[in-house]
């Protein structure tokens, strides 16, 4: 994300007196708005083994090979546990994010750093993977100044298709905008995804009011500080506006299921040009005979179409019919067939994101 | 309009550089922003009874009462042509704006009017008829900052609805704001309109994201001029934002069907607070499966239901089924019940608008 200016305008790891700021009131020393650390932290060995200014090498740890430089100007401890309380709201050790943080070395390494890799992204990835620098030249290129960003690490059903296409009433065009990178047990594989998502666009979106892509950051499942994080970065991308669903970045039941929307109406203004398109909970309803949210629809919970994730794979993995309502027969298609082809134990392992936007 | 203040800062009729400059460049003297001409005419004879400087009482034609006094300031005569050549970009005496203009008297005056009278309208629609500082209050009551006006004088189909829906997606709230004055032939009285709107939210609209409400101002039909006036004027009425279908405040083939979306992009920033929501035409789709516009729905016009409003008004009138994906069955029964009583030749008459939000 720093390489490709997904990050800008941080240039490197951040320090003691920037991440403290981050933490307790989201502003960096320099008193930019920032809502989570970005900090590199190694072992308490590793970092006694090179002094303050020194010019070191990271490596990837897959092959071997360099993929930045980094002048370390600083070395520092943290308060993890203040840290997890200010950024995640919660100190409980199964929370995905809290659970990395207490995993990280202990000592955080600051510092300016040049990268020299884009870590086997452009090769993966192929056009998907697309900077920031390119997404603002095509988005100029097709006339759209306002764009809203689509953040999704799973196909879309229809409740996705319902918020891209609410925004695309009211902007020029969206961006559906993957998370690319590692994948945690039962996600579904980015190839899959993306056939899934072009799919649906081809048979149900209007051409050149959609594009998608994907970009290189792991979720931290942080709630709503991760949705002014994703709100950032797209700032970046060139997106006037980041779709925010109901629990947008949210994990169990940690964050209440519109803090991600209330976030943005308690920082000070002018903190992010790339505003939120706030929407609500989004179903089928049967009353309504459509696609409606909880501020669009006045009916009852048996008058809409809900079906969880665990009945969803059931149906998908055992080949039964999945309600038209609920997910296009096209993507549904694509996924059958990738249900289909794993082995038993690891049907059960797929998640599949029922109505909101994770 | 003058009175309950929904054309402030206007303080009267406008004199012959106002005209000039309204007609020329929406632009009046004092360099405000106004994009059709808000004049007074009388006849010849009618300018001749009283000097320039008298104060004059404006007189209800149909009971003789005093609505309105006004000094005048200034007695002018127009070139009708060149306002209808302007405004109405035609000279079609067909065009009603254009007919109205002309049939004027000869001579316009000018000056500040003092109004007296709410012309019947509190009497004759109740609660419907809200004020502009009415609205705004009630609005910061209900704490809506972006509102949208929905610009109706016709009954609303599903299409409407859809508008409506949108909006409320990414508003606070919808003022569904109906035209109340002078009927034309054929035009749904205003209680039946009120009834069948007031059944549709009933049964299909989240409580406190909708209001209905009336405004006393007759038609232009002056396309994409017209709809900066509606714009204008629901800037006093305290909405953010009014919707803009396809042909907003069009009449027949004078206007391309976008050209009140484009209007809003070529007046000086700043001209106006309130925004153009701009929504492309919008209609049931078999494929999509729902509601749609053509900026969302990729599918060809015979997967598409299109009803015109003379084969609505004969499904009606002669009681056979209108499809629910065209109108809500609540909404038709309304309908249907003032087309029972009507006598066979006015049914001819009635019009219902189909797919746009005129």
């Amino acid at each position: 994300m720093m390489g490709i200016g997904g990050f800008t305008p941080l240039n490197g790891f951040m320090n003691y007196a920037d991440w403290r700021g981050v933490c307790a009131g989201m502003t960096m020393s320099s008193g930019l708005f920032w809502p989570i650390p970005i900090t590199l932290s190694v072992s308490r060995e590793t970092a006694d083994s090179f002094k303050t200014g020194s010019d070191i090498a990271l490596i990837d740890p897959d092959d071997g090979s360099a993929i930045a430089t980094m002048v370390v100007t600083e070395k520092y401890s943290i308060d993890k546990a203040h840290e997890c309380a200010t950024v995640f709201h919660t100190a409980d050790p199964d929370h995905p994010g809290v659970k990395m943080v207490m995993e990280q070395g202990e000592i955080n390494i600051a510092g300016p750093v040049k990268v020299l890799s884009q870590g086997g992204f452009p090769e993966k990835y192929g056009e998907l993977f697309m900077s920031p620098q390119e997404t603002r030249q095509m988005f100029q290129s097709m006339g759209w100044s306002k764009v809203a960003a689509f953040q999704t690490r799973n196909p879309m059903h229809r409740s996705h298709e319902y918020l891209a296409k609410v925004a695309i009433e009211v902007c020029d065009g969206v961006l559906i905008h993957s998370l690319l990178g590692n994948l945690k047990p039962g996600d579904i594989p980015a190839d899959v995804r993306t056939r899934a998502i072009a799919t649906l666009t081809e048979n149900y979106f209007v051409k050149k009011t959609v594009v998608q892509a994907g970009y290189p950051l792991d979720m931290r499942y942080a709630g709503p500080r991760e949705a002014l994080l994703h709100a950032l970065f797209r700032q970046n991308y060139g997106c006037s506006h980041l779709i925010v669903g109901r629990d947008h970045a949210g994990v169990g039941s940690y964050y209440g299921p519109f803090d991600a929307h209330h976030i943005f109406d308690k920082i000070p203004k002018g903190s992010l040009e790339t505003q939120p398109l706030k929407i609500d909970w989004t179903f089928w309803c049967y009353r309504c005979g459509g696609m409606a949210s909880a501020r669009t629809c006045p009916h009852k919970d048996e008058d809409r179409l809900l079906l969880s994730g665990t009945k969803l794979r059931k149906m998908l993995s055992e080949g039964s019919a999945v309600p038209a309502e609920f997910s296009r027969p096209e993507v549904l298609e694509v996924l059958r067939a990738y249900y289909g082809g794993l082995a038993e134990h690891e049907k059960v392992e797929v998640k599949l994101s029922g109505h909101s936007a994770k």
